[in-house]
């Protein structure tokens, strides 16, 4: 079973694995807050592939370098944002293509791009970084600002910019190949999640199958918790769900399901 | 120089450095939004400590014991959050008394709290959870919820809740011993980077001490950059801020500076 599958997992083949690198020191520092992780996320689930491990690393180059190659030798795709625009802080081109040992050279396609893109005689020297790619790179398209992204093997370099970031990952989700999903269902009760804490555990043990997770928060003053149900398995969800509501029944709780009426417990409502 | 040591910090002696690991499937799923790395961050660089790394991992003892066992030796400090609550899959304590090789047991100074915090006699097995901590660690007060973190050597463990999460922050400060903290000063223009791209170039080139950053943003159809400058010493931010100041002007661009009106280079305005 590898490290990061989830239960279940074991006995059904291997999950699909992504990690995601997000460089920048302004993400570090606090300046600026990632918006990018959520979506790549909920993305590459949709596609039936984990997202089980992110790294944040600053703009240097020994640390991109090295994370790079310890990263795409141990998850199936490597997604990277920042680091691609035209100033001398973007340097994640020039550490894709020194993790794969191959030269950075101006891509002919992305200059042709960028040329058509820009009036004529404003391809700059800095723009032209941008259509730097290690050679042999695929490239990435960018409906919204052009310049594009690219891929080495399994390992899919996007911008930073969240807009940016978004329209390149549609554009490269066709080459991508998942495995099942996981499908999740949840229910929101107005308690702590110590009340439950007892059943829950019972309820986890009762289904090894489906991966039981508790998210407890609090707004305007109301203690609650989500109960969040998560397998590849329709069936063994739809199990793990009626016992989990018949537990919270038997603690005199109607907890609400989310995620959709289709979701909720035969004979139970949902919100 | 470490290899996550900014520019000019060789020859000023090594920076305080740390790591964050976000221990959650539901940051990892895209279904929670990380709000606390940019907390801690900021937090960390007013006590001269530079964030350089941040993980987030899933719910899985294996991964997170190897993770905290890597970083705690490669960083000055390690903070975590997430997964010390009450229920099944909160799994860090565990973890940490492991990476450690240390027993896990009721911490009778964090039970004593808890017993004072809820009424007699619902104290649970599923609350008693949550005074477990590898043996020896010193509490985290939480004024919060209660329920505390703890520190073992130089790993401290918080909740995820942001709340919760900031108070133990706020409670653990006084322990954490920095540097210098990085300074820093940013200017606002309303063209894209690649228009700025060569004199910052050039202006970085000039100033090896101070860590030159360019950020773009897309506001209602509004391209702009904000450069940042950034350095322990504040003569060297001042000569590069001028500098920077200067070169713009030559292209007829009037920056805007942020951060506060004493940040503007003499004679310039700040926003």
């Amino acid at each position: 079973m590898s490290p990061t599958a989830g239960p279940g997992e074991a006995r059904r083949g291997r999950a699909v694995t992504a990690c995601l690198l997000i460089i920048g020191n302004e993400i570090l520092s606090g300046r600026t807050q990632d918006k990018n992780l959520a979506y790549i996320g909920q993305g590459l689930n949709d596609l039936g592939i984990r997202l089980t491990e992110v790294r944040v690393i600053p703009d240097v180059e020994a640390v991109i370098v090295d994370t790079l190659n310890e990263v795409r030798r141990g998850f199936d795709y490597v997604f990277t944002t920042g680091g691609i625009g035209p100033t001398h802080d973007d340097i994640t081109a020039d550490c894709v293509a020194k993790a794969f040992g191959l030269p950075l050279t101006v891509n002919p396609r992305a200059r042709a791009i960028l040329a058509a893109h820009y009036p004529a005689g404003e391809l700059t020297e800095a723009r032209l970084r941008m259509a730097r790619t290690p050679e042999g790179a695929t490239l990435i398209e960018n409906p919204v600002s052009k310049a594009p992204g690219f891929r080495v093997e399994n390992v899919f370099v996007m911008a930073g910019i969240p807009a940016v970031m978004q329209a390149m990952f549609e554009s490269l989700k066709h080459s991508l190949v998942g495995g099942k999903p996981l499908r999740s269902r949840t229910v929101k009760v107005e308690m702590g999640e110590s009340f439950v804490a007892a059943g829950l555990a019972a309820v986890q043990d009762g289904h090894p199958g489906v991966e039981i997770g508790s998210y407890p928060f609090n707004r305007e003053g109301v203690f609650g918790t989500r109960l969040v149900l998560r397998s590849t398995e329709e069936g063994e969800l739809a199990q793990a769900a009626a016992a989990l509501d018949a537990m919270l029944l038997g603690l005199g709780v109607e907890g609400v399901w989310e995620e959709g009426p289709e979701n909720a417990p035969p004979g139970r409502q949902s919100a």
